[in-house]
């Protein structure tokens, strides 16, 4: 709502949305390609203040001092630990965009978690919705299909290829797969030209195509005998991200400890 | 499996697929085009039996003497209830294609179901598991997308523009929009030819595309700032619905009293 | 290449790329949104030389004396046909976006261009390339197929519905098919919502879509028995106008008189 | 129009269409899968008379008795020349959709052709009108674009990966794009799974996806700053070859000589 320090106890005293107190919502990494969207949009959330924009070169203490409950935090891999361990320690939550997180970083934030059963800190490699649920319906559907394959279509300057969300995709399709006993996919092809059929990601094709006026899409197609069903996501915009950022914002609170992925705040 | 009129104290003692029954099937409407596509994959289905094929000037009782534990019915609105009324009496499950279920045709279903505790019916517009699927993932969806439209496309002999499917695809994405509280659809259009916005069912657009070539498609477009989600269902063929009447064969004795639609049996 | 006022004697004698000539180019609207994509395109662009950029204040003698060939037009429909007019009075060739073109303003501008024979204007309504080959190959294709339909969808805030590209691609496919002696395409249906079947565009249905998070794209769909053949461009950014800009003005000094729309240019 | 063996004299004086006499057409491998389509197709088109159905065990002496002006040949690779030969001493134009034509084989037949000038031969390996289309219109477009990719989708009981027409559409692609002097499509890829990015045909990356209830489909996708232009082929039947042979038929007779593709048939 303001970009002004004022200190926490007068969110209680105002409530402008029916009563409810404002979230005072400090943003680490504000002046970085994310951390600029997601000012704009903590800005114009009626149910969102935001108390402290701190970037390199800031002192991380503004945002306990400006009264932050929620800090998100869209920095980088040598600087979000130290940024996560300040936070709980000021029993802020933390919705953490930033990328680079192994399963030996997940298990040092959940051990700094264990003597504050108050705070809860999300780690999410995409906080796209739509992504999000298309992984999650994908998961859900493909038992259900002999066939599954995954078509990701990006802008030519991608340096990965398959995108992680498609491979991330990929293994989820594989586990529901396994988990149903379903056999491989039927394929009958014996002349092929290398990678025709795609990278193979434990038993799902993958293909990654690139062309230049493209930004990010992804198709999961799924086939039974006489059907098809396709889920398609297509992102333009950087702007699609903040729908999930402000979604786990609001939810942090209500999630104590650590979350991996937003899709346990969906409610689905 | 075979087409004998084999005694039900048979199938106890005779058990090929590791030691479960098998499920004794009756077809009533056989000689249909939906019948016979059912015939064909209840004697494919390893686990069930095909005991019975009835049509019109067929006997009834036959489905009874053969054994049959489930029926399914793809026959006509003017009979379809005096061939459920029989199957209730006689404790066999039913599974129902035939169309025309109205309010006061499923409350009588439902009554006659009442003294019978041990008997399932399951009725469904649609057996395609795809098309059911893509119905949910809409409904669980649409509130995370300000904008939802609906593009259905079928052969040019369809007499009926949208589609049912289309219409119920509609009205589930509008009651998920309700409970969420979502405002209108944006819709900034002032200048507009007569037909060009599509039809508007509770507030969902519908559009309806006809083609030479076409079967059957059907597809929700979701979009939010930023991104959008594509949901796509391609029915080729007939034999589409045959998993989902399956599915039901095999699920219906664990659902007892009345079920609408085979949603219910995807364990989603 | 610079945005210096170099008097035109200048380029004979600098030649960089392989000895031709840059072309001088002057931009009207040079503030707007889409004059300030072509004032970035055409400083770009190897083989031009950005001379003059007027808007709204500047003199239009800015562009003579600056020695513009060529001058870009993206105005307004109430000062578009004087700066037109300026133009041919100077020899100087107009490649013109501006919109709001009806018969009787082509018929002014041809019959200025009449004492002018080495002269040329060119007024497009659409400068993207993929638009123009989509509505060419449409045309093109339409007479073998029984049913042609067109979808176009688009961000909610557009205010007319369906789209001028998509009018213009109907009334092009109608005219092809009526070339050909194609009959009406089939269509059965008799049980329809009001607006299911689209806006009726000389006997072509065209349904527009408005979807959040989408920007301009565009179907065209074509079937024959047991096929079916699907145009579709996507438009993301006013960039993708720009190729279409460029080509027009180093076309047009090889096209003295009035041309409409740039798909002579393409050399199809 | 009837399958009668009248003699072809006959057909001069009867002249239901408007005057113009019917195209007597005999039909060699009248019972395989393509020659069924071809007999149903010949036997309902109001212009041509199907006077003989030929196949293995027939005489091909009844091909000439009965009069045939036009042979149709969906045989096998180890017949078709001899079919071919025998039609040509007899004055017999052939449309041929028989597989397995080298360079070889089309130099004997051309060879064979020199001393009958007014016989015509058409050897195609697609008679789907979509198809050809798609290739035509993906060759015009290509130069346009910095990218083309293209993605082609099937059953999973293809043998081939990918398939026959998506190859011979990226070379179709690959060559108008080096006619232009394009360079390379722009691909910033450094981290990849193997085949993710598809077969390299002449720099033209293709990807081959097979799923159950696919029938035969395929996409060309082309990019450029800002837009896509993508083309779409879908075949769901046999039925849809039947257009293109039928516009053989009535073509070959203005084409004497060799002709490869029908592509010259359709008149763009």
């Amino acid at each position: 709502m303001t970009t002004s320090s004022a200190a926490p106890d007068q969110h209680g005293s105002t409530a402008p949305t029916g009563g409810a107190p404002l979230i005072p919502v400090g943003v680490l990494g504000a002046r970085g390609r994310m951390g600029t969207e997601v000012v704009k949009a903590v800005h114009a959330a009626e149910d969102l203040e935001l108390v402290a924009m701190v970037d390199a070169g800031d002192w991380l203490f503004d945002v306990a001092n400006a009264g932050a409950q929620v800090v998100v935090d869209f920095t980088r891999p040598d600087v979000v630990m130290d940024n996560i361990r300040f936070c709980i320690d000021n029993n802020i939550h933390c919705v953490v965009g930033t990328t680079g997180f192994d399963d030996e970083k997940l298990a040092t934030v959940a051990a700094w978690l264990e003597p504050k059963p108050d705070v809860g800190v999300v780690i999410a490699p995409n906080f796209g919705i739509g992504a999000v649920l298309l992984m999650r319906f994908a998961q859900e559907a493909a038992r259900f299909f002999p066939s599954t394959e995954i078509v990701e279509l990006h802008h030519p300057n991608k340096v990965d290829a398959p995108s992680g969300t498609a491979v991330r995709t990929a293994r989820l399709v594989a586990a529901a797969r396994r988990a149903a006993g379903l056999p491989a996919s039927p394929d009958a092809t014996t002349d092929s030209l290398p990678g025709a059929r795609g990278a193979d990601v434990e038993g799902v094709a993958v293909h990654a195509v690139r062309l230049t006026g493209l930004v990010a899409h992804q198709e999961v197609l799924m086939g039974a005998a006489g059907e098809t069903l396709t889920l398609r996501h297509d992102s333009y915009d950087r702007a699609s991200f903040m729908p999930g950022v402000l979604l786990a914002v609001r939810e942090i609170g209500r999630h104590p400890g650590l979350t991996v992925g937003i899709e346990g705040f969906l409610g689905l």
